[in-house]
């Protein structure tokens, strides 16, 4: 690619643009630094200039891209209860398959896997959770309610990655059976407090 | 520790107990193994001859560890099922809650986790998935029953990991919602294949 004469702004989103691209597409040890100067068609030095390094880089990619995803998965007030979960996971489960090895990197170990990585993962999570307790109504949830909704998104992201491994559902389908998964979890939450444990 | 003469085989028991114990106790990051060597009171040349590498010791360490969990874990066929799954569940969290820095790192990333560790932590999973499948004697799932128990799976290591966290259920109270999770997610599925979904 020619060189082209950007403004800082644009010149930074461009290189960002292309390390989204990059990053999606290829494991992070497959590419350098250098690589991306060059298909950006920018001097090593002018790349450093915006990005300290490719793990900087990275993380704001994946910063973007939890941003994106939560963005993508926001609750739709309108919709009853079970159909906003229903939507919010169709859209996770096409975020992911478009990104499935990016996706299996960051959860289930690979170069990528660090500490701060490990943070963007939780802060998904932790929305999620939140977003749940909030359209239940119940802000301040029993150590039961918070380890059923922990333990659901759990099962969200090991059938998740079950499913690309596997892809032998569609995704509709999958979706039905996660928010039935939740339905009868708490169900069954419902069930022990009748039976008399503490809730 | 004064050099004492051991034969080969006991002396490298003694440097991988050694190493089991540094493991679960620190950081991956926060000794060498310069000071395995110096702890063990050997040369680092003969902890080298051992283990050609810090991350090798670790690997096998790991190796050891799931062996040893999935020991414990072992079906009881005698006990009726939802009796020998609170009893591998006892001893899946008792087993977490005394390596809870390990078992954090290997799950949420963590300077270990790497293609290899990863392949550690998959090995348990799926022999857990395959017990279960065993103890409910459906070797082939569809597609649905195979999704909910991976999903269960990865349930199981959400909820331990947020109670690690929260340390506010004890034990058996955790297992018994582990158990009454799967349980109600199998019925939910039952009820998905009665409305006519196929299984």
């Amino acid at each position: 690619m020619a060189y082209v004469r950007l403004s800082p702004d644009d010149r930074r989103a461009q290189l960002l643009a292309l390390a989204v691209r990059t990053f999606t597409e290829r494991p992070y040890d497959d590419f350098s630094m250098d690589d991306l100067a060059a298909e950006a068609g920018v001097s090593k030095g002018l790349l450093y200039h915006y990005f300290p390094s490719k793990r900087a880089l990275y993380l704001e990619v994946l910063h973007g891209a939890a941003s994106e995803l939560l963005g993508l998965m926001r609750p739709q007030p309108g919709l009853p209860l079970p159909d906003q979960l229903r939507a919010a996971l169709l859209a996770y489960l096409a975020y992911v398959r478009e990104r499935a090895p990016a996706y299996r990197a960051i959860l289930r170990g690979g170069v990528g896997t660090d500490p701060e990585v490990a943070a963007v993962a939780e802060l998904v999570r932790r929305t999620i959770r939140e977003r749940i307790l909030e359209g239940l109504q119940i802000p301040l949830p029993s150590p039961r309610l918070r380890l059923t909704v922990s333990g659901w998104v759990g099962l969200v992201e090991a059938a998740s990655l079950d499913w690309l491994d596997h892809d032998d559902l569609d995704s509709e389908r999958l979706a039905d059976l996660l928010v039935d998964a939740l339905t009868a979890l708490l169900g069954a939450l419902r069930q022990a407090s009748s039976r008399g444990s503490n809730p």
